[in-house]
């Protein structure tokens, strides 16, 4: 029998029928029928299904080392943040809220002791953020391990301008103190745009979709025996909170980037007086 | 207000709002809607939704000048043949069934002259291949252009064997005569699997799906004023007429490759005796 729009879903899926994974049989099978609903919803001509094609095909290859453009595909059309929404519903239970990953995990952060400085270069307004790690019931995690990254007060990562900044910039990678605290310096981060000179980019011009996100420090938090936890801290009066491109704002990640008069304190971390502060406190949720 | 899984499709279709062309936000709202709805109903981890974001790369990675592994993502996800068969609905009234392009269409068919053969080494059994072309009423199109390309007997195309095959072997670009005739010479086209060494042979190895495609001869015919078509003319009796990897048989596209004893005609035409022949008149629909 013919291929035909009206059967075209069962034709497809009975091709999966013999998958020996039954989850990957499961996703094939709701892969093809949404997809084959978007394109009967939305029915492309073969000149426009061309065009979609080139469109992918630009994005795969815009990807190197350290681009990702197809994080930022699913990113600025929600897929990420949904995703991400519907992990944290199975597994967060009480912990602190997740958001999105993002592009620019693309350099293993470096590790450093508490208190060290995550900003190697000149520039930016001084801040210290500090917070602690502990169940839901308030006892401590020791040890665990904080991973941070962010944009420069320019609004770029060290991986977008290796001619301004050293790679590693802008990310730490720290292990709570034994009360589960850590606090380590910074600058308080600029909100941005997300990169434009790709597909992506194009994809917004032509839907007149700004590209910015609203200032934020991105964080991994895990430890041994607990549901790791991958989310922002927001600076509170950022531009963009209320438009982030990638819908990835929570309100309970929001936080006071306060101003610090505290000569004694700027002294005894190596701080400029005054300076700014933020506290984060990270909740993880047990395993099993 | 945060991002939920229950107001993720109004959040992100309202971004798009402010698209001016009305077709792409069309187009755009159509995706995010299915989009989600594939997410919600698969619910990927974020393990998984990686995985997936990783295949997308790497597709858009294997391709280059001469393959298009995205072309290949869309064949073997029926999705490539629902497009072509909402376009034939939309577009072709009586004409002749189109099929889909497939990825091979990466060179430009070299013109040849009516009888000459595309087949430009040696090896395989040699064929003719005539046939007319013609608007619904059996007006014919002269000057109609053939565009024309297959594998060898080995199943290969020029692009994949460059060491074994000159660019354009298996190709050609015919000119229909006075009254819409073509005819050409070149050898029965063998089954073949599509390209397994990339992303997609890997999805079907997973699968357990066969990557075959029954024996065919690739046509595009077009002419001023006509709509033009994509199609194949698929050998009868040739392996997986029933199980075509990427959907695009047609019954009413196969045809009898029959063997033909004629001296006269095979040394009038060029060709050792006997030899096989295939008719395939193609019926184009005037446009507007």
């Amino acid at each position: 029998m013919d291929f035909s729009e009206a059967d075209s879903v069962d034709a497809v899926v009975a091709s999966f029928a013999d998958t020996p994974d039954p989850r990957l049989r499961e996703v094939m099978t709701s892969l093809v029928t949404h997809l084959h609903g978007f394109l009967r919803d939305s029915r492309p001509s073969l000149a426009e299904w061309e065009t979609a094609i080139g469109f992918l095909t630009a994005i795969g290859q815009k990807c190197d080392e350290h681009r990702q453009e197809f994080i930022l595909f699913s990113d600025v059309l929600g897929a990420s943040m949904l995703v991400e929404t519907m992990e944290a519903e199975r597994q967060a239970g009480d912990a602190t809220s997740s958001t999105v990953l993002g592009p620019f995990h693309v350099v293993a952060s470096p590790e450093r002791a508490l208190g060290d400085s995550i900003s190697l270069v000149d520039g930016g307004e001084p801040c210290l953020i500090t917070g602690r790690v502990t169940a839901p019931d308030g006892t401590p995690v020791p040890g665990a391990r904080i991973d941070v990254w962010q944009a420069d007060e320019k609004g770029f990562y060290d991986v977008q301008v290796p001619d301004a900044q050293p790679l590693g910039n802008g990310r730490g990678l720290f292990a709570a103190d034994d009360d589960g605290r850590y606090h380590f310096r910074s600058i308080v981060p600029a909100h941005y745009p997300i990169p434009t000179d790709g597909p992506v980019g194009q994809l917004l011009t032509a839907t007149k979709r700004h590209p910015y996100r609203p200032a934020h420090v991105h964080f991994i938090v895990e430890a041994e025996g607990y549901v790791p936890v991958t989310t922002h801290v927001f600076v509170a009066g950022s531009p963009y909170l209320d438009s982030d491109a990638v819908f990835a704002v929570k309100q309970a990640l929001v936080r006071d980037f306060a101003p610090v008069d505290d000569a004694d304190t700027a002294d005894r971390l190596g701080l400029p007086n005054p300076f700014r502060r933020a506290e984060f406190d990270v909740v993880l949720q047990p395993t099993g």
